[in-house]
């Protein structure tokens, strides 16, 4: 697998790109431009994983130095997985299934931070949203620490879609928060599980909030209230490691 | 409390800023230079809780546009304690003290996550290393979450004398470290305690784990076998938040 992350820009080059089957992560557009053939693209878009972004002129400028028409894509670094097949092979295969769901973290650092723990506690798929969250960059994968290449990533359009699924899975979701009373030291995470984590500014969106089978919250014994959202994810997967051993 | 920092570049400046009782957090000096001047400014310094480091002129001439004669001070931007009151006073007032020494954690995002992960968990003080830790930055302030405000910083010669007058004063010290069969599940958490959190690259330095009480690891189930070491403290704070519970 080629784990670089390539800039192509000009629409002649993102057809070509897209039609030998190279995976776009995020393509950026022109904010307003009319033209049918970057209409074309991205109706062809539609499809597949990619997020869009309408952007101004000067966004794309910054993007690449080329002559980029109105349309700069930037190509994935990895593949992503369909959560279907995920969920249903894990199902199968294990009686405790763990999955993270990341509710828009856009911080690509928290996001690498994230992946690699989530490969040091056994977490079976990470699922995000195609909008709102942090890019799959070069910065992703270092920060990962390699770990974006060993763990499956499933991206769906809405987090909502994802936790139907997963419950309709049987598999219990937790959101981590801190507008709840319980702590996660008495949450039962010998089952098969889904924490949700949400972004570091607003934490879980509250329609998610009001979708999920539980909240959970760590105890905060200071006066800041607030911590990294990395760290956060980590005590939750930690817990749930010492309560199955 | 004024929490911004500051450069200061040249003898004169420098000198004043000692004399006027301003705390410097770190002072680059130019490679080789001879200057009486310089010297008495470092001599003064020996006594204080600055880092020094001896850097080439490029070095300093990216740290200042100005004209700095081979010297640039940082300010630190908040006041360290004494690791020798903390201890006392805390020992006198709580049942559990919980120490946190870092060894030469010298990523600045980092540091101010675990700080604010510190603060959240009850930590009693952070001590770090004059030499090879990270400096005490705006960056380090904001990725704190204004925590490095909050909790005492004990800053010492070396991390030993700190590991010595710990246990001295009863308290336990567990290392962090793969080097070790010991699970931090298997250890009981509800005593005075110190952890002890090594380098990104190298972990805790071979020469300190030697001479901890204890070594501790968390369960690694995948690949990769490397955490962020702000997601590993976090793990190691909340195990013994919820063990005291």
């Amino acid at each position: 697998m080629d784990h670089k992350q390539t800039t192509i820009f000009g629409i002649y080059p993102v057809q070509e790109a897209l039609s030998s089957g190279v995976i776009i992560d995020k393509l950026y557009v022109q904010k307003g431009i009319s033209n049918p053939k970057i209409e074309a693209i991205l109706k062809e878009l539609e499809s597949k994983d990619a997020s869009i972004s309408h952007v101004p002129i000067e966004k794309l400028n910054k993007l690449t130095r080329g002559n980029h028409q109105g349309v700069v894509a930037i190509t994935s670094p990895i593949t992503f997985s369909s959560l279907e097949e995920v969920v249903e092979r894990v199902i199968s295969e294990k009686e405790f299934p763990l999955f993270l769901v990341l509710d828009q973290i856009s911080d690509v650092r928290n996001f690498g931070a994230i992946l690699r723990t989530a490969e040091c506690t056994g977490v079976d798929a990470v699922i995000i949203q195609k909008k709102g969250g942090a890019p799959v960059t070069g910065d992703t994968v270092k920060t990962s620490a390699g770990a974006i290449f060993k763990i499956p990533i499933c991206k769906v359009d809405h987090i909502k879609d994802a936790l139907f699924y997963l419950q309709g899975s049987g598999i219990t979701t937790i959101a981590a928060t801190e507008k709840t009373g319980k702590s996660i030291y008495s949450c039962d995470l010998k089952k098969p599980l889904a924490f949700i984590m949400g972004s570091e500014g607003k934490g879980v969106s509250g329609s998610v909030l009001q979708l999920v089978d539980e909240k959970a919250a760590l105890p905060l014994l200071g006066e800041i209230n607030s911590l990294n959202v990395s760290v956060a994810c980590g005590a939750f997967l930690y817990e749930t490691v010492r309560q199955r051993l």
